[in-house]
């Protein structure tokens, strides 16, 4: 089962998270493949790393955006799945040892500690697969032009211009000069298009107008920097145990950080800022948007 | 440019081959993102590892089954060049030393040698994603319906149930003992789903009725197998510098193929009769199959 957020700043997060959280896992057990043949490892290497908790706060923002929109929630659940299976592959491919080289996520091993190397790099892929596997078809949206669109988003926010290239950047950062704007750059990429993946996904499956579509991608944006420096701080300032990963890595690394170029105090108040323009940015929409308001004051109060 | 591929079995072919890979060289040129940024590693080795040769024997099958159906053949070069993506982005993820530990691909240091592993893992990572953009996109065929089925067709023959998870099955092939039934499913997956995607996209794309799909498909299946057969020859018989890879490495890593359990004489026999059937799945068809007809040929008389 999903593990309850802490912190949260009221209980009506808290309680629409956990919900989602459990619709998300039951969907994701449902498009996993199942197999007693000799690839099993691999499918047990998926499973592994995909099922057992986690805030599944990329889901949650898709089922919100879609809510916005009167999107069927069913179709919204599948799209925050196939996020989420694009989410862990990048997980399971960071903790490598060639890459993080990170022993511990979600508080168990992480996946080529549990299995072998071998073994995570290909469920890594085979979950990328299936995340455009489950976005193609037909059950997650009736239009086909709508399937594309996601589709093509979610290939643009994951590849070289997103998630990929923000990671290889992120390598380059133990080892460069990075100044604030690198690093904004560099954050955008690797967490920030997938936010933005998250939050316009409902507007893409509702056909919403050009002007809200914006308006959820400035939301995603804030919410995507205000999220990374809060993870920075964690990794400075944070607890293993409530994290489920090793804390202190970025120092350690001599990584170039939000927190490395700011300082602490400096990138706290930024996060907050950015938490706020974030929920500025809904201003569109009356209390439907209020879930996606809390959930941008509560990524920077977290402590997991 | 893309090598002359050696001891064709007619003009014909061979001048097909060139012709057509010349032409997916150029497409995936335009299609590879180019930039200054931070994140140039990891954009020169997706160039490194796509661009610059190979016999582009499955973006080949994709033209060819499309222009049976008459389909456009820009459209059918950049489906092309999406499946192109896909089989570079699993050599460089099976080359790592995780995985089949493997220094020379296409007589060129392999893509981790050349730059390092977590740039081959993440440049393999965002072909995966390019190869989806591309097959998304309106530019790809102008019904989107075909282009999710080219998603959705694409993704399983990559993902576990095809590619990664044969793959997996691969790897364990080195220590587990397998029967003949079960290296045809392994291979069937992991390379025999690819190719069975490429004869069967020009129908996709053409929207051709059931009975010509599978007829491609039998072709595929067929097809695949002697093509893995003749690879497990040129393992063992290959020279090197033909092959452009190092040869030798299933029988070093004891690895159960269709070669270790038939012997060398009753494979080169299997592989002969399957390249015949693959040749009597095109019945179907007059002379505008032929060039399929001599692809299904060739491969059982490559030597790289």
């Amino acid at each position: 089962m999903a593990r309850v957020p802490v912190a949260v700043n009221s209980d009506r997060l808290g309680q629409a998270m956990q919900a989602s959280a459990g619709e998300v896992e039951r969907m994701m057990n449902l498009l996993l493949p199942k197999a007693d043949d000799a690839e099993a490892p691999l499918l047990e290497a998926m499973r592994y790393s995909t099922l057992g908790g986690g805030k599944r706060l990329r889901p949650f923002l898709v089922q919100q955006s879609a809510a916005l929109f009167g999107v069927d929630s069913r179709c919204a659940t599948r799209v925050g799945a196939a996020v989420e299976f694009m989410h862990c592959y990048s997980l399971i491919h960071d903790d490598l040892p060639a890459m993080d080289d990170s022993d511990l996520r979600r508080g168990k091993p992480s996946c080529h500690k549990q299995f072998d190397e071998a073994t995570a790099i290909l469920a890594g892929d085979a979950l990328q697969s299936l995340a455009f596997q489950v976005l193609a078809a037909p059950e997650t949206h009736s239009d086909a032009m709508v399937r594309c669109e996601l589709v093509s988003a979610l290939a643009k926010a994951a590849g070289a211009p997103g998630m990929a290239g923000g990671q290889m950047i992120d390598l380059l950062a133990e080892t460069e000069e990075f100044d604030i704007g690198a690093i904004t750059r560099l954050q955008r990429m690797k967490t920030g298009e997938i936010f933005a993946f998250c939050a316009t996904a409902g507007a893409i499956m509702g056909r919403a107008p050009a002007k809200q579509v914006h308006a959820l991608h400035s939301y995603a944006q804030e919410f995507g920097l205000a999220f990374q420096i809060a993870d920075d701080l964690l990794d400075l300032e944070g607890d293993s145990d409530l994290t489920g990963k090793p804390t202190g890595q970025d120092t350690e690394a001599g990584k170039a950080t939000f927190v490395s170029i700011l300082g602490a105090d400096r990138a706290r108040a930024q996060a907050k800022l950015l938490s706020e323009q974030a929920v500025s940015a809904l201003d569109l929409w009356g209390e439907s948007a209020d879930l996606l308001r809390d959930a941008a004051r509560f990524i920077v109060q977290r402590d997991g």
